[in-house]
């Protein structure tokens, strides 16, 4: 039963989940072997984790002169499916994340999949892909771990998922109050330390879509049977509703870490320090309320576009993630968002049955697109 | 991996909970066959119950002329290891089921436990009969089935079990400001519609400590590692922390039908139009708050007796046993309840390493000298 996970690469090992990851590997000496890291741009990290963790091989975008640290490199997707690699974390943000991630689930590795972009933009395709090749995928996201962790040992359908939202850092706030907000105020996320790309993501509840839709696609549940509800405290990451009328639900402090180790060491829970415990008994209050989607602008958008057939999701993806840029950036108001993304998805001459391919092209045109309709200084990375 | 279940003997036919299962055997016709009903005193509803469910065989202690409804009447322990019998729901009240629940265990049946006394008197021995002879015990008692539920499909042992407490009756009052509170006042539990016995217990806290008790000997945990929550509303039944901080809980309304139904399925999740669903997108505030052990002074001693060795733990639950009657019945008032435990308690002489006869007797001493020092007109029932 057990699976010995040792030989790791990660794709994405400067971002958020990439640096934590490590983490929880260097947490277990001797238990895990970084055989290659793949990143961006972020060069000066990637070389301090090559001089730490040594990876046979290394794949990257940035300038570093090759051979460094004795490293052989590689594009990221051979290096995904390299044969002695036995464990691959998808930790890439964003639509450029899907060769790698397609690379080692066509190869039939295990993910550790917390790039959700490429489920939205491919869902059924990938999951298709993953089954073809005997691949296995096991979610890196605090709600949708939460429900695999729920589902674990039943032997019946769930009648329903229900995905707990923190609301985001404006959840106090309406939409309409939004329109002067700063970049370094979305991103003060309540409850969760994430990257740039998620928090804000958070804050417009599109990544609140996201998680329904790649629920939809992990779990193979209809898009009806998955509901949102209000939950303040990030202390319940998700529920799930059996037939029989019992819910499970999984709680934990708010730390991407844990989320992290329960893919790594899966199926066994492991004991780690470095993680903090939940005072269960004292916790207080937990609320959940209802979701007023019409307050939400992004997540009924991102919900329409994402059940739709076709290459309209993944101009979802890749739409949205220029929009964030175009905010970040300082080129767009938080409140356009909804709007731009929207544009662009009316733009776009939609393939029913795409191949990945496909997916992909259409993404990047969503990206290109939307960054090119704002006259963007911002640089696709 | 599916057992099914379909030759049911209920021991306790005309309880709360033998009812309660009944109503699934009538959910679903054709699923369930009862083979036997097994009961106290309750004739008249044991009559009803023969007509409906035409049993091959009755066990009671009840005035009915032998043969009714066609039935073979013979002693519950008899029937409850009949070799066409599948599943006993035991579902007795009090240290009386003792003989017809070991008769199933010995003879190895998968046995739905509601009758948690006898775990009380005899934890750890009870356990050895039902492994020395391939039985299978499912919690039927809604805290234990949801730490069984939480656990289902985790390899790692459970670092800590949290049992979930309304509080009982008088969970807003101290323990000094009820001696003068009725039987009926005593009954009416805030969250749950159970039996009289249960219910008096749930209202002293002495409940809560029984199912601590039991949920050590059925998940084989360590006390120190169990503990309690008042949680007021009852939609968390109970939670499981895991090593890696994670916790799980099961939610679910406030409806034995669930547990028994969960138990009677089991691995199966069954829809039941009849059992009501949480809606928990909307369930408003769970709140967790510590218990206070120095206010419930039955919760502390039993904390204190359950957790000793040899025939404490059933004298403990004789007394309580008698204790509830003699409240019940007016003999004593509702504080004296733990006093007059505690006086049986020290009156015994305790055997260190029981046989399970060892326990009968001793709980059958307790219930009587108890009953007999308050000199009740209570007849043992």
């Amino acid at each position: 039963m057990e699976r010995t996970v040792n030989k790791l690469v990660i794709l994405g090992s400067t971002g958020s989940v990439g640096r934590q990851t490590l983490d929880i590997v260097r947490a277990f000496p001797g238990r895990f072997e970084i055989v290659g890291l793949c990143n961006g741009f972020n060069t000066e990290l990637l070389k301090t984790q090559i001089d730490e963790f040594s990876p046979r091989y290394v794949g990257t975008l940035g300038d570093i002169e090759p051979g460094y640290g004795g490293a052989v490199f590689a594009p990221a997707a051979e290096i995904a499916a390299l044969p002695e690699v036995d464990f691959v974390m998808a930790s890439t943000v964003g639509c450029a994340g899907m060769s790698s991630t397609l690379a080692a689930l066509s190869a039939g590795k295990t993910v550790g999949l917390a790039n959700k972009e490429v489920v939205i933009m491919a869902g059924q395709l990938l999951m298709d892909v993953a089954t073809a090749n005997g691949a296995t995928i096991l979610p890196v996201d605090s709600e949708p771990s939460a429900i695999w962790q729920c589902l674990e040992g039943e032997v019946s359908e769930p009648s329903r998922l229900i995905i707990t939202a923190s609301g985001g850092a404006f959840r106090d706030r309406t939409w309409d109050s939004l329109d002067d907000v700063t970049p370094q105020e979305a991103l003060r996320h309540p409850t969760w330390s994430m990257g740039n790309k998620i928090t804000i993501d958070s804050a417009t509840l599109m990544n609140k879509a996201f998680e329904v839709i790649e629920s939809r696609w992990m779990f193979d549940i209809p898009f009806d049977r998955i509901d949102v509800t209000i939950h303040r405290q990030s202390i319940v990451h998700s529920m799930v509703e059996f037939t029989d009328g019992t819910l499970k639900a999984q709680l934990g402090p708010t730390d991407m870490r844990q989320v992290i180790q329960y893919a790594m060491f899966y199926p066994k829970r492991q004991s780690n320090s470095n993680l903090p415990i939940l005072d269960a008994v004292s916790m207080g209050a937990l609320t959940f309320e209802p979701m007023d989607r019409s307050l939400y602008p992004c997540f009924e958008l991102a919900l329409e576009y994402g059940q739709k057939r076709g290459t309209y999701p993944a101009v979802l993806a890749g739409a949205d993630e220029a929009a964030v840029m175009l905010f970040l950036n300082g080129d767009i108001k938080f409140t356009q968002i909804p709007d731009i993304v929207l544009n662009t998805l009316s733009a776009h001459s939609v393939i029913i049955t795409p191949t990945i391919g496909d997916t992909v092209d259409a993404a990047n045109w969503a990206t290109e697109t939307t960054l090119a309709r704002y006259n963007s200084s911002t640089i696709l990375s």
